[in-house]
């Protein structure tokens, strides 16, 4: 694997969810696969569990684990190209991309879109400008689109709670909050939902609906409690519009997850990625229920860098 | 040791300080036991000799560290139940704790009190959630009332440098500084001393007086000359009123502690957890001179970590 | 090795290179040289491939890496001796150079000049301060006025790419900026080629002639196209001025060195140690060429660094 920036990357999933759980039963089984060998994990945004749990997936291997917060210390980065670089950019990707790669055997990053330009955020220019340049394996680690060791993880946490259930109902409910985030837990969860096999429903207010290369063919629907309606897991994530992009349409409490909503589900698995707005997002009631899967998703966070890495790895030799 | 947040948790302090200077002479004994285990040392503020002791006990032992300044590089947590969380907080600390604890062996917390609220600091509150969440092993590496690694290692050094005396006469001495600091230093050496084999005097000016609970049974008196007579430690540190929580009362530079008053003593070393702000809390001609143990007690910083951090890993097998 | 703070601590330079493409080409030969020793590189400024470049060699030598972000994770030092310390500077250098002296095998600094001060800068205080009281071996990570990893490296490269070329014409070229630059690096760069086998000329517009005891021997003109022709490796840089100290005298982008320039001299290699402002110091048609040695350059920071830290390590046995 030589760059895991979506589910493309991923070439199957399901098998590569089945490699995911061999691995969390053996963490230490390929200890020396990384020795001699590091990561840098560069972060243009703030992060608790995709630091922590990266950090974590790469001492499991072996690996020297370098972070660097790279706009707090070291200094902003210019993307375009042909540009006289005279203002508040110290240095282009394409230098700063080569030198990392020429240091690290694989990069991770980390970079939030603006949320104010959707076909430059869409576009994907930090992480593929990195993979253009650095010359070695890259993982998404939260892009301006997509947050793909999410949806991993979150794959593997289904799989592990599923039970007798074949085909899952998985029901991604917008929810809401104070602040203008980015699309890319939904964009992902959905792209990577739409892989397996799982039943998908999206339900969001009017104006929320996702881009339709990650929707695909789920099931979309403005009325949350049809929704809910017999599902087996239900995601919740806020996220600003797509189609008026990057603005807070709605704040509406109404779309918060709480225990009366879950009432209408099979006895529903409730999932978020975390960091969560208890009570905005979600009542604590539900949050705090045993059918509350939000610490096996962290946890899982650890076994899905735990396998990219291991794949990344091994193509390396 | 399932915790280190106070003395109680030290059961014996004096063995805790034989067994400690035994791992000194013997640094690198134990390099198996952290084999495979890590730690994460996480910083609501700053720190130095905290930050570098911890992290280089947890090497001696064979940990994999992990530094988090959770503030600059994460998020704000919330710490009240029940919150309807639209404000500026992102996480919970019931959500964050059990995450990390899920993530690590051991933690490590800094968190300073905010001056404001006595009754909301001497609650403990981070350092309590973190412990009642997390599920492992928690170091208190500063918290809002108490330092007990501090403590730890300034009883090592007395222990160290009180040669024939049996029961040296100690005297923790307010002196003035330019910021309104927090109590912690002092009520936890208070707190220590009053268990160890020393005879402990405090001196500072009115409206200064350390909480009862800590200040316990030692003898407390307004005047510095009568405190410092006879003297075989003085410990200076400045710390704001508790009793006019967080108030600077005084910055009387009468309390610094100069040759002059030293002289009083009986040949007395001089103690101070650093950072000292000099010929504020202390003159250069005191702290330069031979009978400064501000360095050992730094490096005894290191020997504390490494027996706190030893225990626990002894208890997780 | 003691200190690396300059040329002169290289003592033979062209034996130091030479050592150091044999420790590149074997770059694993010495991983045991630093097991249970440990380095802290402290930054009281921003940093990405010292950095970086730092601890991959840190760890190439087996050696535990910590890096502290000194002025963001701690706090200010005072410098000064016989201060009342009541301002805004929380501990004394003396103080903090000892303890980290005390925890760590080597230590690394990287400390900008102020340019508002020059007799203050060119004494170096604070590189100085921690060598004189840290007790251990110092690197230089960029000092107030010198970079010497840099100018080791830079030299490295030369002698990769000079072929069958004895003795090249080795032009320092300064080139505009939008922000007042340290002299540091073309203060060492000129250093270190005064003490190489090469012919050294210096090109920079009137106001900007670098320090003579760095300069040296070097033929100065302020005719960039004079300087280029016939070289055999262009070095670009900015500083601001020595003479009107820490002044921007000049942006003028005539001094950009562009293809129309490179095509004076022999085929020359283009040098700078990045970042870069493309198309302000370099058009990107020079940069991007073939003739350009950047990422060399900062591939063999790390054999800089490697070399340099594997001196220390024999000297402490």
């Amino acid at each position: 694997m030589n760059k895991f920036f979506s589910v493309e990357d991923a070439q199957n999933p399901e098998a590569l969810v089945t490699e995911a759980l061999q691995l969390k039963a053996n963490p230490r089984a390929f200890e020396h696969l990384g020795k001699n060998k590091s990561i840098c994990l560069i972060f243009f945004n703030p992060s608790l569990r995709t630091r922590l749990s990266t950090q974590r997936a790469g001492e499991l291997l072996g690996m020297n684990v370098t972070v660097f917060n790279i706009g707090k210390e070291g200094w902003q980065l210019e993307f375009a190209d042909g540009v006289v670089m005279n203002g508040d950019k110290a240095e282009h990707i394409k230098d700063a991309a080569r030198v990392i790669g020429a240091y690290f055997d694989i990069i991770g990053i980390r970079s939030f879109p603006s949320l104010a330009d959707r076909e430059k955020d869409y576009t994907e220019e930090v992480i593929n400008a990195f993979y253009q340049y650095a010359g070695v394996p890259i993982v998404n680690m939260e892009s301006a689109t997509l947050h793909p060791l999410q949806s991993l993880a979150d794959l593997i946490t289904i799989r592990e709670h599923q039970g007798v259930i074949e085909r899952p109902k998985v029901v991604l409910t917008w929810a809401p909050h104070p602040r203008a985030l980015p699309q890319s837990v939904g964009n992902s969860f959905a792209q990577w939902m739409n892989r397996a096999d799982v039943e998908l429903v999206i339900t969001n207010p009017e104006g929320y609906d996702l881009a339709p290369e990650f929707a695909g063919d789920a099931y979309v629907t403005h009325d949350q409690k049809e929704a809910f309606e017999g599902a087996d897991f239900i995601y919740a994530k806020n996220w600003s519009s797509y189609e008026q992009y990057g603005q807070i349409l709605s704040q509406d409490s109404r779309w918060t997850v709480d225990a009366e909503k879950m009432a209408l589900t099979n006895n529903g698995k409730f999932m978020h990625c975390l960091p969560v707005r208890r009570n905005v997002i979600v009542a604590d009631e539900v949050i705090d229920s045993e059918n509350s899967l939000i610490i096996d998703q962290a946890v899982n966070r650890v076994t899905a860098a735990h396998i990219v890495l291991k794949k990344m790895l091994e193509v390396q030799g």
